[in-house]
């Protein structure tokens, strides 16, 4: 199947990229079947053959033969460096057409592809030049941003298109555009870039391409030496793997309470035992409590807090699944609000997560300004 | 393009499916294109409309001509209905081939492929026999497993196959099975799956198929009546975040503290200042006494307590990043143990975070024998 199916695509495409089987397992074949294809024999890979040697001495793995074979590859090929693991890319050429081989783990590949493929094929093929920007918003479903952005999107040209890119909190924009000035096309892109930005306000838009919330959020929180306390019950501590999946996030982060039982959001975080009783758990004063509690107890400038019924179970007529509550506390005040999110889990804790960290980007900006 | 590869995949396939452009967005020219393709006109698919209108409803957004559209389908096609979305998957038959149409937001997208596409498929296509049955494994590396693995492997029967999946901290292995006699084939799944068990070790396997350590680690807890606390430093929230991803975790997690600076460590979780300072935060006494903190701060009968460099900063030669210290509590008792990961910070979290949620696994099965 392998043989038939590298037959097809090299007779028509100009480059064919292949993921999978390349580790050290009997089910991986990707390696066997190309040597068989291309012919030749297996030569050793330098870099390979020290990543794995260092691999298995920092593990205390002994080094076998099938560690061995790993940084073997056919003679035909040259290799792509793989930096993150052990089985190195593989290019061959046949007829005009390149044929890559890549790890099928995704990071693998992904690093392969940045760091190696993408490089050699910009030096090697022509294109037209094609440019993109990506802005990035919280706060708008789909359907809203469209018709914010209708006759933004009619008043495109034909070189320009605009895609909708969606996932739970968050939606991308994505301009693009094609042409051969690449000049001219930057100026095009920066003007449409600034007009989709006042369209979507800049409540809405939080950074541009690779940015995310907790990275835009670190470097605010760095500019002004602020630190930041979290209290979760609802998103269950998403909102601290979100801000620690950031290099260097201890410099900010003094730390977080996820109180998903009441009697911890009473006794660590010092919510009154009244106001659970009285309003429940989700409600406006014991968020506003759990922030102001968490961010005294760590002594942070900011905190968050979030209290909601995330679902499947736990709601109620008055409080129906997806009922949201998030307070943002800044040195001198606090302030909440309620959200309606959807009836699945998973979706309402990436939302209300989301919509948190957003929160506490407006605040810093708005309380940043003020202070000036 | 589209209507080019519907053609080709029509001429060479039984079954194509296409998945996106089916929001409400110009971008989105998927359905425009299949009424092309197939002819006829539009007609509105009652349980779309119904869903769009609650959606705009429950959010307190009007119900616009763009969210009337999305509920318009080809005459020429059945439905598959989409229970988390608005756009529904569509069905055409055209000599012979089935085309389907999926909207391209990925959980819509496995929802309808669950629940709608796949049991009617079942219903029209005749296939051989397949079983499989995935063991869920932590703890050893995918060449490690390799090794213990490889006997077991040469014995296979031709009809069975044996795949390794591998993603940070989780090995998946999956037994694959092909015949026509279901009864025979599922007595042979049995005694290989229990084959591998017992080579793979209790300690490392940890579930089957859809079971996930936070899952398993619930049933145990449920069934023990035993709560869970937690305390994070370099897993900074994904501890939490894993096991509130559970429905129902509010059962048996009290609740967690990221403890990323040294000053929460001491004054939350009551972490001598003398240890910090003497071991280092990245220690068996540090790791040790958060857990045994936690565990006290929260009345928990178990906790879990993580401490490590993540990287990709703050290694040293003494302790070099991905050196990661684990401790877990029980009502009478603690154990540490150390760990040497990678260099990445992303996989680093997620190795020690399955890596702690399996220590506390074989400590819970441990001493609910020894209590028996």
């Amino acid at each position: 199947m392998i043989i038939k199916t590298l037959d097809e695509s090299v007779s028509s495409a100009d480059l064919v990229i292949t993921t999978g089987g390349l580790g050290p397992t009997n089910d991986d074949i990707t390696k066997q079947t190309l040597r068989e294809y291309f012919g030749g024999a297996y030569r050793e890979d330098p870099l390979a053959m020290e990543y794995i040697r260092k691999l298995c001495e920092r593990r205390g793995l002994p080094f076998t033969e099938r560690n061995r074979f790993q940084a073997m590859v056919p003679e035909s090929c040259s290799t792509l460096r793989n930096r993150s693991g052990s089985a190195p890319g593989m290019l061959f050429r046949k007829d005009g057409v390149i044929i890559v081989s890549l790890p099928g783990v995704s990071f693998e590949m992904k690093d392969i592809l940045d760091r190696e493929l993408i490089p050699l094929l910009k030096k090697e093929v022509k294109l037209p030049v094609q440019l993109h920007r990506t802005i990035l918003t919280c706060g708008d479903a789909e359907s809203v941003a469209a018709d914010k952005l209708a006759g933004f999107e009619t008043d495109l040209p034909p070189h320009a298109g605009l895609a909708y890119l969606p996932s739970p909190g968050i939606l991308r924009l994505r301009i693009s555009l094609t042409g051969t000035d690449k000049a001219q096309l930057s100026g095009q892109l920066k003007e449409m870039t600034d007009a989709i930005c006042r369209i979507m306000g800049e409540d809405h838009v939080f950074g541009f391409d690779e940015d995310t919330l907790p990275s835009v959020l670190g470097r605010m929180l760095t500019l002004r030496h602020a630190s930041l306390a979290l209290a979760e019950s609802c998103t269950g501590g998403t909102l601290a793997q979100m801000i620690t999946s950031i290099p260097g996030a201890s410099a900010y982060l003094k730390g977080s309470v996820t109180a998903y039982a009441n009697e911890i959001k009473e006794e660590v975080l010092r919510v009154s035992h009244e106001s659970i009783q009285e309003h429940g758990a989700v409600s406006k004063p014991v968020v506003e409590q759990m922030a102001q509690g968490v961010q005294k107890l760590m002594g942070a400038d900011f905190s968050i807090a979030t209290s909601g019924i995330a679902g499947p179970d736990g709601g109620s007529e008055e409080k129906p699944v997806g009922t949201i509550w998030i307070a943002v506390a800044w040195p001198d005040g606090v302030k909440a609000e309620k959200f309606m999110f959807g009836d699945n889990r998973e979706r309402n804790i990436l939302r209300a997560s989301f919509t948190a960290l957003n929160m506490l980007r407006n605040i810093i900006s708005e309380k940043g300004q003020n202070s000036e």
